[in-house]
């Protein structure tokens, strides 16, 4: 017996999201049932759907920003009760046995954690399908608390925008002191100035053009600067700390490099589809850093949470119908979001 | 007055390098004239006189693993006294004013340090002439004592060679316990080798063929893997804690980041002509990180030296005289040095 619930789905890599049903399994002595009242609209979902990562098999229902009720448990279940509030991220299971997980970095699980959507259920071998849709069935270890201060229509983005920010800045120590710039002011980024700014870090926002200024401050940001001004950008030389590159453009990395201090580092959230051209010159001379980040552990998912809660960050989204979802990624790819689209999972029905 | 002193300088780029006089300056109330003993031969020496690396002015003399006596003082001078052993490495003179400097990372003076040959020098705007010489004239906070124990004939490398792996090693945590692969097994690698053995961690090497296998097991390495051969480069995968790239040819980085374990490091200290080629997703799914790294700093090269002087570590070298320094470039452009030449000093007369 499954449970039959209506989504929304690609079914090649080229056509619009479709309704659909799709088949939730029955709750195995571990899982809850999570009724979903909000998803998140993520850059990923756009790339994994259109194949821009690699083929998929259709079809394949995304989202990974996932945020709803506990409907039902299973029998053996601790950690959530029937009516919490809970939220789905970015992995929905992990092998629990290898070092990453034993120190709770399930994102890095070296034997491949179970990605929330096109992933492979070690449940019972199916395709992940994701949250753009009325349910979900997750293993609980992978259903996080969602604090009530923080507004169940805004959180979504949460899950993955928000944790794939606030990973590297805790990881890499942003806060007093430190000089964090952020490139790209969409979804993620517009986060990571949020989350910095609350971390005390003094925070630099680099956006192409001037439409964003105004936003980046109101966010927290001391100062924005356009980088298609090169003197402006030249100005920024030696002086950062930290940079999150959340874009997935190309972009000149070495121009970026280059605005870091010594033992600085530049980490990437946002993956480009082409290399990155790295000159040695780029690192050597100041010892610099080039590194890449991927969402977090589930632990660092709550303790990111809280984090939010007691600082009252949420993101700016923009709540829209099952209907809307084709127009919102056109939207996407043309950066016309401020700053992220969350679906009202009650049109799905 | 200054003091003629007899040394080899390059005369163009593709010139051989030939006998020539320089002039050292009278000495400043800081400064310590050394009588040169011995002088180590860099790859960045060819790669310098060749203009690899930009335009020089000529007649360059280079070297900048330098071993002598120190012959005189300036009248201020309180670190050194005449008769000393001492050497000279990579910077022979920094702000001392900047954040890096005040920290004693004069190898990332913010001001730009003095390169001990081809740099300006703050004492008198001439440009600098380096170790291929019988005498050097130099600050007395940038000269360095050399332990007694340290056979002075082969001491000269730790100066570049030594201290360019050293550093690295130390500042990400290379010791017991951690997994570290040196990337090219020539003047900079078999030091890499030697001192993260002797820091205790579990090493391996990745070098072209089989021919030098023996020596890095006798180095100290735990394996030897033959970077030819993508089946047992490929068993690496995700084994490494840090990796330290010292060659300067170009290399698919991207494979070697794949060998390094979540949160692992790759740090360049050879500098290729070419940027490196990294995919974002070479990074991203394991926290890795590309770093570089130069020299070391003054109080570290003393670190360093005492180190090696307590692990009985020493450079493999073979010692020439002046005028086999043009048939030593062209042996190491041809990777046919075990391990790095010392020119005997005496020879320049």
């Amino acid at each position: 017996m499954t449970t039959t619930v209506h989504a929304y789905a690609a079914t090649s890599p080229t056509g619009p999201l479709v309704p659909i049903t799709i088949e939730r399994r029955d709750l195995l002595p571990h899982d809850v049932r999570i009724d979903i009242e909000y998803a998140g609209i993520c850059h990923s979902d756009i790339h994994t759907v259109r194949g821009d990562w690699g083929p998929i098999t259709y079809p394949q229902v995304v989202g990974h920003e996932i945020v709803g009720r506990v409907a039902a448990v299973g029998p053996e279940v601790t950690r959530h009760k029937v009516g919490d509030r809970v939220g789905v991220g970015c992995q929905s299971n992990s092998c629990r046995t290898c070092e990453q997980c034993r120190q709770g970095r399930d994102q890095y699980c070296l034997n491949g954690n179970t990605q929330t959507y096109n992933g492979i259920d070690p449940a019972d071998g199916t395709i992940t399908q994701g949250g753009y849709s009325q349910a979900v069935v997750t293993n609980e270890d992978f259903v996080v608390a969602v604090p009530a201060q923080l507004d169940a229509a805004r959180v979504a983005p949460l899950l993955c925008a928000g944790i794939t920010t606030y990973s590297p800045l805790k990881h890499w120590n942003a806060g007093p002191g430190t000089r964090v710039a952020v490139i790209g002011m969409g979804g993620l980024g517009h986060m990571g100035v949020k989350i910095a700014a609350a971390l005390g870090a003094d925070v630099t926002v680099l956006s192409r053009g001037t439409k964003k200024k105004d936003d980046a401050l109101a966010f927290g940001a001391a100062r924005y600067v356009d980088t298609t001004d090169a003197d402006a950008l030249g100005e920024l030389t030696g002086s950062q700390d930290l940079i999150i590159n959340t874009v997935s453009a190309g972009l000149d990395i070495a121009t970026y490099l280059g605005l870091l201090d010594v033992d600085g580092a530049l980490v990437n959230v946002g993956a480009p589809a082409e290399p990155f051209s790295v000159p040695a010159f780029s690192l050597i001379p100041a010892r610099r850093t080039l590194a890449g980040s991927t969402t977090g552990g589930i632990a660092e998912i709550e303790e990111m949470l809280a984090f939010c809660a007691e600082h009252g960050i949420m993101p700016e989204t923009e709540l829209i119908g099952a209907e809307q979802i084709n127009d919102a990624y056109e939207r996407v790819l043309g950066a016309d979001v401020r700053y992220r689209f969350v679906i009202d999972a009650s049109t799905f029905a």
